[in-house]
């Protein structure tokens, strides 16, 4: 909190002016009306009035959001999201995160609880979850999730142009580069693939079918992949979402902020505050 | 149509005042902003502007809504729901509805075709629904299903007590029969209730970690088992759900005003929309 409160006061005898209000991105379980973090096993915090006591410190309003959320919010405003009223961000890295915007609003739920997508069940007695759960989305989501398929494809398929894309080092093996083998036409890169899309479609699908969002944000080192990624999980979400896309279409978007967007939705929401 | 203008006239008749709006919840997609059902397979209707049409016939307003939905709003305000600003309404019959109110106000995604929680995948691969997909919460949760597994177990049990409780006659086994035979300490029949809750269970989960509303509803024939349904399924959920309860708490609750939801429901929004 010291350094929040240090590069305040920088910025604004920099700027030679006032710092009017902050936004703080905060991993965990936010409430972002109340300002409380109420559970941040990364900051080692549990109902934690960070809002009010940064407010105390620096004698400005402060704003608080889940960083998910946040960049949610970001991208909403700013980013892919911008000419949409409802939109759902899926953020696929070494984490998965996720922020919701309905009618213009983010959706927080009770206490900032809510919004948590990638602790829904899509497989049943499935894969074991870091929540306790088996089938969790994240499980099947991360980007650690397809750099495992990919190990293993290579380990049954040693002539695969994996292997050279990786320079024969296994270890070296990321989340670009079954897709790069992919687009290659290496036959067991696009299995990968294709099968890491099969499980994100159906978590799409399911987000689809519950709040019918306008657009489906992926962000996350995954979304790097841009319409390789995009195009064919709108396709595979539409075959299984109701409607089909005959009515209130989804689009699947890459988001376009980047490490930004919750830099740039906590701000936004410390804007929409402080009106 | 013919129906409702001629019932709305009667109504008029009898109490001597003009009727000032009517509220209408429907199967299928509807679009309740625009008025307008988007598709539904047991009316035959696309792109219908219901409320337009009957707002021109009796003269007064019209306002739509999906039947799940209006139900949803009408345990919220006058049901189950009506202490809770957030709550989700799940349906458990021959169908499987569902209905969202958050902070208040009934949410139905883009086009009204959000809302859908039963089509929401919760074991991959798993069973065939209806919507072409497999493993859907509504292959699990259907009273149908219940009743499936409820048979299954007695043929391969004919010591039961489940066949005492349905007279020798597997035909007549109902939503009820397992619940009954469990109460009664049928080890068959607690299994067989054990299992559709697991099932349950992992789909109000998955609405606990997306929406965080303070209750989760239970409607449909199924909730007439009460808390013989709902203290188990809370303990599950809280087993399974971010938190555990820990911080924002979710009730499971049987909701309240059975077959009338929807009309109270359709009424109460008819009822803010003429205000």
């Amino acid at each position: 909190m010291e350094i929040i409160v240090s590069v305040t006061g920088k910025i604004s005898a920099e700027h030679g002016a006032p710092v009017c209000g902050l936004g703080i991105g905060a991993p965990g379980v936010v409430d972002g009306e109340k300002g409380v973090v109420r559970s941040s096993g990364n900051l080692g915090w549990e109902n934690k009035p960070l809002a009010e006591d940064l407010s105390a410190m620096l004698g400005i309003p402060v704003t608080l959001a889940n960083d998910a959320n946040a960049a949610a919010y970001g991208e909403y405003v700013c980013g892919a999201g911008k000419q949409y009223n409802s939109v759902v961000l899926i953020t696929l890295g070494t984490g998965v995160g996720s922020g919701i915007v309905l009618n213009g609003k983010l959706y927080e739920g009770n206490e900032g609880a809510g919004a948590e997508l990638r602790h829904e069940v899509i497989r049943f007695g499935g894969e074991k979850c870091a929540c306790g759960r088996r089938g969790c989305f994240e499980a099947y989501a991360l980007a650690t999730a397809l750099i495992k398929q990919t190990k293993w494809a290579m380990e049954k398929d040693r002539q695969s142009t994996l292997w050279r894309l990786c320079s024969g080092d296994i270890e070296s093996v990321n989340g670009k580069t079954a897709f790069d083998g992919a687009q290659q036409g290496d036959k067991t890169a696009k299995q990968v693939v294709s099968n890491y899309l099969r499980y994100l479609a159906e978590g799409l699908a399911n987000i689809a079918n519950t709040f019918r969002p306008e657009a489906i944000l992926i962000g996350g080192g995954i979304s790097a992949q841009g319409e390789k990624l995009t195009i064919p999980l709108q396709k595979r979400v539409e075959k299984l979402m109701l409607g089909h896309g005959r009515y209130a279409p989804v689009k699947v978007l890459a988001a376009t902020l980047g490490n930004d967007a919750g830099l740039v939705g906590a701000a936004m929401l410390a804007k929409n505050n402080s009106l």
